[in-house]
Order: structure tokens, then sequence, then C-alpha cells
């Protein structure tokens, strides 16, 4: 572990995220919430925010801190046959959360490949990614090449309607 | 939680795979264990290990099961310039054990990128994904399109000689 | 821990209840899903499923088992003005399930405390109780009284409707 | 996950309370100490205190925080049949610790359950609610009604004599 | 992991000890049960075993396993100015529970070390080691030397009278 | 838990140590990196970092924190036959990180324990204790006697040089 005990205590925050490619068939299912194993939306956001505050237990090196935001959305997203997945993790502390909004993001693609396993066993989580972080000695960075074009792409906010969803109210 | 409480117990067997794509200088640092934060290889295979016996906690529908085998190797490839991660896992039980090799994919590499982000903060994962998998009712499955070439590229067992590596003896 | 060594593995099945009682203006937020946390029933249903696979971590005396099923379901009741939580919980082993069901009920409910108390805090928890049990060296059992209305009440399947919902798909 | 990223740092406190229904001959056994599984009392204290500080993994959408004290007690009550918890909470930080009160009273109410299941499996727990919590933007708050009465009833201290145990020591 | 998916499930048992060496004066604070954080003896022993349940979480390499046993007592020896901790566990299985006794052992130790610092700091945990094991390929073992005298010594049984224990009832 | 609300932040920091007593034969196999399991230095080392982040929920009345530093590290001392383990902690808080840095020794020995148990089953754990300690109102203490001996012992530095190590590179 980085010896961090003599670092300010600055805030810090960081976005990552996760492209899941499933089947346009599997899609439907999720989008209209006609999935086996239920909503796989909430499941995989749910199990993302879980998951991030997980972090130190999984990670032999990363420091337990105290999460002050962590949002995991999951976005259907037709044009790419896929779920993009958008983790985002801020504390105020020593050391940064990169790593937990990574593993939000990770945990929330897992989710959404166990919720579909059944019907397209081949899914494939692609793309688990920093977006951005601040905060920190380093300070800002943003990923270069194709995130302004990301940057444009629409996120669902938790409870947004989804585009063409057809579901019925439970 | 799908009911297995009827099903028979047989012995399921389960291979995933990750890719961490990484820069050259990058994969030099970790072939060579200068990385700063110390051994990445055997810190990625043991954390995998440690994660996938925690899948059960993190992904909210999967059962709890007692793992008979967990296999997880980090390979450096340098063509490809990148570590690839292939975690196997094994049961004797009424649910197959997909998800435990996958999230074990995960968390190792999870761990590679916390290991290297302070030199290269760009590293992407990409392709967590199943590669095989039998027993139980649906029997055998084998990924289809590129698994043929993928079984031909090496894997380093633990413990085996990285080509290549000058590696100080500790 | 009571020593089961000696002790035939038989199938296990136990259901738990809880009632969360709170006022009819909340009860509102939850069934249309406008709670500022998000959907609380499917965050408590999920929530209910992961804490009741902790159960040994929790419970000090608790054996670690492999569960075979857990199922858990909110059902809003404006007629009693709570939310009724019910937990199914089931294995094959030398020990039953109760404190699994027990726990996943209690999870379940601080879950929904959790995700209203912002708008009420006086929110109470009440009748954590065993429904029945099935298995084992003690049999079948059932809780006496009023468990003959109870089994009358509905109770929703997950991704059923729930009667009245006014809810925006998402 | 509430973001409370630019919230103040405050002193913050909660407390607690959970009723465990049981027999007179299940409480006389819980007061003499002669509960088959051991002394239900101080287990149920420790493991109440251990599950509060699991919260934030419980909970979905709990912050993880340092908690300052966390008090667990449970007073058996001959007059109303059963054994009152009582837990109390503490932090400095920009998030409250209410959840971390009824999650320890809970764990430690579900404890008494394991502990005296054997004997009387009809146990209910009743009233997991909040009797008090200060700090925090929304400052003081206090349970209403039978509170006042509540504040009367004496609480064990750890370690204090139960009134009328006849306990050989060991 | 070493893969066990191939050996037959067997009955196992393992009992690990270990030895806490405290000043004549901790020693009595123990046993009055005037330890100033409480009954040092019952949280040790409750500790143990929840330690010794989360072993696969702990090391690496162990099989995570259905523990059917796990009992931990603590005995204070006046003579040999300390705590002796002794650890029995069992499941039955493809691997053995070493581990998880000498996790439990452990666990309790250091939970006495915790209860007793305020007072003495230079508190020596000592010789954590296997006493026996029993079934698995390897069959039974039995640590030589010294063993058959400490098999003359006396264990207390959890709830047993302490020698010389003057304890106000709580 | 003692309550620490009113107590200032301040920075802490604890060094504990254990020492793994094993044969001749197995340290030799150690130091070769030829256990069966992998390389023992590592896995010890790593495990001991996770398990010292998991200190409050295996010690019951320790409060959770957000260690700052940690660092263990495993020395083979063949003078001495055995594994000589180091574990420093360090937060900046209202409570000190002994138990932290105690139990990152502990589950470091185990973790050596389990990687050798096949070729040595009587290995045993001695003198897993604290060396020092400072920050917070009792300030700095350091163990006496020995202690000016242990400190001339040379500590392994992560990735240094194992005295006379003949290892093949991975």
């Amino acid at each position: 572990m980085v010896d961090v005990s003599a670092k300010p205590s600055t805030p810090r925050r960081a976005v990552a995220e996760a492209f899941v490619a499933v089947s346009a068939e599997t899609l439907s299912l999720v989008i209209d919430g006609r999935a086996a194993k239920g909503d796989v939306l909430s499941a995989a956001e749910l199990a993302g925010v879980m998951g991030g505050k997980r972090t130190s237990d999984l990670i032999p090196l990363c420091h337990p801190l105290a999460l002050t935001d962590l949002l995991v959305t999951v976005t259907p997203d037709r044009v790419a046959s896929g779920l993009r997945v958008r983790a985002e993790a801020a504390t105020t502390g020593p050391t940064g959360v990169e790593m937990e909004a990574l593993t939000a993001a990770s945990v929330a693609a897992l989710t959404i490949y166990d919720m579909v396993k059944g019907v397209e066993r081949g899914v494939e989580i692609r793309s688990v990614r920093l977006v951005s972080k601040s905060g920190g000695q380093s300070g800002e960075w943003h990923r270069p090449a194709d995130s302004a074009e990301a940057a444009q792409r629409p996120i669902r906010r938790p409870g947004e309607r989804v585009a063409g969803r057809i579901r019925k109210s439970r």
C-alpha cells in the first residue's frame, strides 16, 4: 500500500465506464424488463454501488476510504447493441477513487452478465476504463481520443425513462 | 435467486478470460517486476483467486457455493501489448461456476490496473468473457469464433518462466 | 456452534416475514416509485437476498451453508399502511435455514427504512418472525394464531403488478 | 447513494431500539445463562456491535463511515416478557448514523432469536425503530409518543447486574 | 488453490491452540470479569468462532467450505500466566479444516489482546499451532512432543466455572 | 466499543511482528520459491495487507478506520530457522492502529502456514506481538527487552533480494 499518511485531504472524483455487448434480442428483454431473473437495470445499478463500496476488500493495495458519492447508471444502447455502464465515485481524502469507480462499473457489468446468461452465454464485457478523474496531486485527467464522442452519448439518469421501453408497471 | 433445490449435484467447470491493454513500456515494467507497487503478476493472480471466492457476495443473485478449484493466471503478451488473464473455476453442485470464473478474471484485471495506474492511467480492460463451461443441464459450451486461435496462445502456468523476463531474484 | 457433523443432509426450507409500518403518504411514494433514493421495492428485495447470503457472517453461531433458494418479496399493503416483507430460503444440508430467512427479511426491512427515512423518520419495523419451516429432525412447523389469515393476504411475485401503481416506465 | 461530498463534517449520534418477545420460560433461561448455545446477552450485544459495523455492506445506499462509538445493550424485561435491545452509534462526518444504530439493534435481535430458537420457535422481533438522533442539517429528533415512558425504563449497562439473576460464575 | 474436485468427501476434524501470555494482574482482571472493555473470555470465544468462519476470505488459497462444527474455548492458566485458546473445527468435504481451526485460534487470541491492551501493551501471542487433525488422505496426525502433557491440562468447557473466579452475576 | 467521539484526530503508527518457525528444509523451499502452492513470501505479504484491512470486521470492539499505510514484509531467517513477519500500519484518526498491525502480521503468518502445511504440518507461529506504537494520548511505546537486538536484524524490503536465493525467473 502506498503510504499516504502525509498527503493532504482533498476532494476527489472519478468516472469510469464499461460496455456490455449483447444481442438485439437480449437487449430487448432487458429494456422490456422481461429477463427471467428480474429487472436487469436496477439490479446492476444497485450491485455496482455495493461492489464499489467493497473495493478495498477486493483490490489488495487499495486504501479503505469513506466514499461520499457513488452513482452507477446502466443505459441500454440499441445502436451499439449493448448496455453502457457509467460509475462516478467521490471522496474527500488523501487518495483517489479511480479504483472505486472501476470496480463499481465492473460489478455492474458482471451482474448484467449474470442476469442474462440464461438466454445468451457469449455476452462480452468490453472497455472497462477510466473516463476522468479530478483532485489530488496529479489533478484533472480526461480520457483523450473518443471521449468527446462518448460525452455526447446520452446517459440515463436513475429512474429515467428508457427510450422505447414498454414495461408493465409492477 | 433461481431455485436449484431440486437440481442434482454434478461436477461443474468454467473458464473465463480478460485482456488488459497496456503500453509497451508498462508491459516491460510488469514483466521485469519493476512496477512501483510490487510484482503485478503474482498480486493479480492472488487477488483474482480471492475475488472469485467473493462472487456470491458481489453478484446479487449468485448462489453461495463451495469451490473445489480456482486457478488464475496472468500472461504478458508483447505482440498484443497487454496481459491476458485466464480464470478456471470448478465445483460439484447444483449450479454452475461461470460467474466465479468471470469475477476472478475481472478482479485480477482490476488489480493489474491498480498496480500500474501510477505510470499509465489510460489502461483498458477488454474482453471479459466466458471461454467454456461444462457440467449441468446445459452441458458443454465453448466460445465459437476466435476460440480456436485463443487455444493456441500459450498460457503461463503459475511460477512458469515469462519469456524474456529479466528479473532480479529476491 | 452446534455440532452438526453427524446429522444427515436433508432438504430444508423456511419462510419468514416482516412488516414495515409507514404513513399513507410514504406508502404512495413507494408504490409510485417516487422515493428520492430510487425504487424502494426492488432495492429492498435485492438487499434482502444479498443480506440473507451473509447470515453466517452476522449471526455468531450460524453455520455457513450453500443456499439453494432465497426469494424476497416486498408487497405494499394500503389497508395495513405498510410494506409486507416475505423471505423464503432453502438448502440441502444438516442444518436449517430459519436464520437465513429471518436475516433476509430484516435486511429488506432495514433497506426500506433507509430509502424512505428522508421523508418519514419514525418508520417502524414490526413483527420480524418465522412463518414456517420444513425439513430436519424437528420436521414441519407453522406459526399458529394469525397465520391462516396471513396465508390469505396476497403476496406480490417479483415483477408482478402492484395494484393501483401508476409508474412511469423507465 | 446521496452525494454528501459538499456536506460539512459534524458530530452525529443516533439511538435505536428493538424488542424481542419471548415466553417467561425462555426469558428465565436467558437471564440465568442456561440457554444451550451459551450466554445470550453477551453474544447478542457483541453481534450487534459487529453487525452495526457492517451496515454499509448490507444496506445498498448507505455510505461507509468511521464509527467513533457503538454501544449495544440487551436488557431482560420480565414485565413485558421479552428482551429490550438498545443501540447507540456515533461518528463525525457528513452523514448520519441512524442506519448503523438500527442495523446493530436488528442483528442483536436476530442473534437472540438464534440463541433461543431451539426452545421457542415462535419468538418475534417487534418494534425495530429509531429513538433519537442528533447532528447534521436536520438536527435533533426524538421519537414522540411513548418515548417518555421508554426513557424511564431502566437500561442495563454492560456488565451490570441483571435483577434476580442467579448465575453460576464460570 | 489446490484442485480438490476429484477428492472424495469425508469427515474432517482439526484442533488448534494458541497461548496468550499476560501478567498476573491482567489475568486476574480477565478472570474476575473486570476488564474495561467487558468479558474477555466470552468476547474472545465468540470472535474466534466468527473469525474461523471467515478463513477462506482471509487465507488466499483456502477453499470455502461448510463448517459443521467450530468450538473455541479460552481457559485462564494462572500457573503459566496466560490464556490458553483451543479451537476445534469440523466439516464433511474434500479438504481439511486445519486453517479454520488455526484462524479461529488466532482471532480469539487477537481479541484477547484487544480487550486488555489498555492495561498491558506488551501482551504476546505464543504458539499458534495445530494440535491434531483427522480425516482425508493423510489421515490422523497428532502433534508429538509436549502434546501428551498438553492433553492433561484441563480445558474449560463454555460456561464452565473458572477455578477461583469471583464474578458478580450480571 | 470505546467511545472516541471526543478524541482529537492525530497521526498514529504501529509496528507488529510474528515469527513462523519452520524446518531448514521447508525454509529452503520457501526461499527458492519451490513450494507447491506458489511463492510463499509474496502471497503472505499480500494476504497480510488484505487481512489488516479487515481488522474491524474480525475484532469485535475495533473501530473501523481509514488506514493510510500498511506494509507487510516476510523475511526468511536461516539462523533462527523461520520467517519473520513485520507489519506496519498508520492512520490519522482518534484511535490507534495496533490491532491492524497485529492482525496483518497474524494473517501473513497463517498464510505461510497454509502454503507449507503440505510439507510440514507442525509449523508453529510464535511471538505475535507489538514492537512499537506512536501517536495518541499514550504517546510513544517501544517493546523493551530484546527489541534492541531485533532492531539490528535485517528486514527484507518488498522486492529485495533474499540472501542466497536461487530462483528461476518466471
